[in-house]
């Protein structure tokens, strides 16, 4: 039985807890969380969890095996640092750190220690991402083309992060996870409608040395809620929306083939290939709960997760990097082959 | 009676045809097209209309007043200008032409011989259009943050153009219509998985001084259709659907206010306000007929046509600089005062 | 080359002669309609075709060999029967008459003189639902369960028929065209909202002795169009949203199976089965197009049209015994084997 | 502190103990369950509350103050029987019981006990349902014409129950509630697809004397979920569709008024009038919180429920005469005033 503590009970701690509960060979024994009404919160819906209002207790408590930690992403290294020298196995929110170098002395400090180290990037863990990835490693879609991804909506402004930092981050790590190929530079844009605020709109161009190119239009200020992706392969394509109840993944036999058309010199190279639509049936298990009972399961049986460290630090390089470029009205920056 | 001579039967000129045949005070004397099927065509759907394989004929006929030019982009300039050069009132398909210093010439010739000289900026002429125009000059969505377009779908490749200057260029001529600031600079990004092909996806940013950013997001090889802007206001927010067969624009009561969260510091600077939607009327006349009676019009009265050369001119900058900025994986260009 | 005249030139027939133009081996030669103002829209239109405001004029030119009828219901029966009688072969706007009988007095007067008598039953020569058909026939679907279409919309209230003769004829038809079985009887309701006007909403179950129901949904007073059938089978499941531009027909791996839970003893008798969703590609060729080139084909080969006198009979009973049941408040009518 | 009770831990049971648990007021102390696998949950979920298999003990329990029974429908009466004889409030899943008589017994006890008697249903408490009641009763949709609700899904089969008893009783409770008016008659058809089952799929029409139409329809064999009603006024129309995320109710300024057409005799009596849709900001909170504190402040305040006994009691008499007509394939039947 692992022994789980949550640090942070604010927008998403309360579905993490929700998740950890159900797993078996793990107990939630206790939750801190800054604000005492949050606390509370968990001792009306969990009498038998211990809760207190300062992380350290949990990361000194000798009785902990693991700790989720759901807190703003600037107290992200110091926590994680602190919970994996106390010896604990550590499962972080989404972005892991606020910087590369931060990442990477997590990840050393896990392996020297050979706990488990994961990071919570929820997207990889369902049946629609799963498929799609299965769908491009079995070469259905052919050569990957683009990869377009929308996710906004009228979200939460965070204070200590961009919407790069927030939202992007959802979509490089799918990118990461379908494409097996380290993008070579990126070019972002972005603004800020709030005075002292970061950037709440932004779009990023993502190259690829095989030809594929990749986009992220993230936006926190949208009327509407879209979560869709589209990507287009030499053979096949697919549209992603996340927001369908049940068809979430539609796989549309279409596509071009290059021909010559004597009569319209002017205008036609290519030639338009549509067939019929498919949305296979998907695993609808909870992506969280997929989470809770993997992190169990790598710290059980010593395996590297999914979303690993390493994997991990790939999003927060290009997140750093579509930043800086952002701050550059979209100037091109090279991506080091990590 | 303006007597209309229309060069080119391919893809647009059809329906140019057909609309022209409809306005009161207009006639469609001949049409001119390199390929025969097409002026066959041509004989069989309106026995009356002189049909000719030549533009130089229509040029020439001395009873023709005006004429309007839907063939490939790159034989825009040449038709366009031969044709002021005769006398004759222009209307060109969009994009006006191939360069901004090919539309100045253009511009010039007009002004100097007193012609009309128009380019079928359609969107411009739709109910959807104008209404959106109308609830940002009346003030209803305060400041512009942003005005995020997107236009794809499995599109005809063209042979002369990249897909900035086939679809882009409607998303810049309705900016350029809605928000009266020129952009100070743009960013681009894009590629071509064609061999030898110009650039089928593109992703634009336009930033303004004002704050305001503009995105814009073509493809030609997208599995499904989509043709959505939205645009966020400080006061009001509005998605425009091209696609849908009667709400194309909805008006979102929704934004954010300042506020300060003492309760979660880390994570609230910003409150939301969501209130109403509302779907407008709109007028639904054919936008292309409002084209044609537009440019009749004009040439009647001596008036300036609302996408008249010195607008158009605008788009054919940005587009432009987009390319230029595309070819540089997104090195910001700067756009001069026109 | 057959020599068409049309007969009405209100609301369907520019269609028709708009499609009869295309077709080879056919020439529209002559249109009457009563109004002036629609036989100058054809003068207009089509210089070279024959206009009048008498229908006398064309059932009586010996040159014209098919008559197609596009007036208003009331005056089916004499305009065909007059037709037939000169010799002429006719296609008939749906429903074919007034009344079973004068339908049947229809079809023999077409089989006595060896004439083609076709009903313009456009939805059957959709690719969408020849696609059904097709289907079905193939067993894909397993057993008909239900059949339950939805056909709404603010729709033009007609004076002489009511939305049962108008709408859900065509659903009658679909469904005939779809079942071979005749269904046993019939329950309808319906209402008017507008004094001395017909039933302007109306709900049909049709019983078949198989098992299978049937239900349509018709309404000329709803703010939404809506166009869609669901087909219920024991092996797959159909939606069929005649307003989606592309996918008009989706294909559900779904259903039921029969199982015992013991541990849910009250509530499970049955099991779900849930698949993957396909959407095939249809022949996207314009419906009415195929209606004009086969009947020119039927005239020219002597070959029953499938949407013949006979077939088209069975829909005007159907329509018959629905409206005697929706007189009586849903009283269930039974229908004969005709 | 009211003392709750839980009856039930099924399909239904969770939600309302987990809403119960949030309301001030509220004490969650028991839930029983025929199943040990149901109370485990119970008790791992809710370490405080104590659980029983059998409902004898809830009833008998003197600490528990009121009773919530979320058990299969022929259970009701006699649980809410002894529940009410017992002295406890009550508040029981919809439908209230299997006969009109088996609720006009309850509603008896209550009233002679002075006990609350509610009935659970949940869509009445939605921001939803309000809004068109509140819609309705200013005026604003003028006078109803129709009101046409479909409800179909892959469902849960009910083993004692027919499709009208579970599904359209949602419809005839937001009827009843929606309208001043008692139907005079019902019509209804539908047919059971498995062996042994009852009725799984059944339409449902229900006149007023004052003209206004009901239809429903209902299914638990649809591969696709629908959740939508069209309510057609003299002034406006309304579309609710449960299953839009955030515009669940749009508003229609569309309707018709008479007219003459004098050139197009035989088809216009009516003139169509289109302007604004509006999509009402709703209150979001989750109906079955508003059903649990209003439960609460009914039992504390001596008030009467709105879904009280003898509202509830209408919906009962409605199904009932549902179900008579659709065993003889849509007979009408006619409703008294109860």
């Amino acid at each position: 039985m692992i022994k789980i503590g949550v640090i942070g009970y604010g927008y998403w701690g309360p579905n993490l807890v929700r998740n950890f509960m159900e797993v078996s060979d793990a107990q939630v024994v206790a939750v801190s969380d800054l604000s005492t009404k949050n606390t509370d919160l968990v001792a009306r819906r969990y009498p038998g969890v211990k809760t207190c209002n300062n992380a350290k207790d949990l990361i000194d408590d000798p009785h902990i095996d693991a700790l989720v930690i759901a807190t703003p992403v600037r107290t992200h290294f110091e926590l994680a640092d602190a919970a994996l020298k106390a010896g604990k196995h550590v499962l972080i929110e989404k972005p892991m750190t606020e910087t590369p170098d931060q990442s990477r002395r997590l990840i050393e400090e896990a392996e020297r220690r050979n706990l488990t180290l994961m990071v919570d990037h929820t997207f990889i863990y369902t049946g629609a991402v799963r498929k799609i990835r299965e769908l491009i490693v079995g070469g259905d879609l052919g050569d990957i083309y683009y990869h377009d991804s929308t996710r906004i909506n009228l979200g939460l402004f965070q204070h200590d992060v961009d919407v790069i930092w927030d939202l992007a981050v959802h979509d490089l790590s799918i990118l990461n996870f379908l494409i097996d190929e380290t993008p070579s530079a990126v070019s972002a844009t972005g603004t800020s409608h709030v005075p002292n605020s970061t950037e709440n709109v932004a779009y990023i161009s993502l190259f690829f040395d095989s030809g594929t190119i990749a986009h992220i239009n993230v936006n926190w200020l949208s009327p509407v809620k879209i979560r869709r992706t589209v990507i287009g392969g030499s053979k096949k394509m697919i549209v992603y929306d996340d927001l369908e109840p049940s068809e979430k993944i539609k796989i549309y036999d279409k596509g071009i083939t290059v021909t010559d058309n004597p009569e319209e010199v002017y205008k036609m190279l290519v030639g338009y290939r549509t067939g019929d639509m498919w949305a296979p049936k998907l695993n609808s298990t909870e992506a969280l709960s997929e989470v809770a009972s993997h992190f169990i399961d790598c710290i059980e049986h010593s395996k590297q997760p999914i979303t690993n460290g390493r994997e991990s630090l790939r999003t927060v390089v290009m997140a750093a990097a579509a930043t800086a470029s952002m701050k550059k009205n979209g100037h091109p920056v090279k991506l080091g082959q990590d």
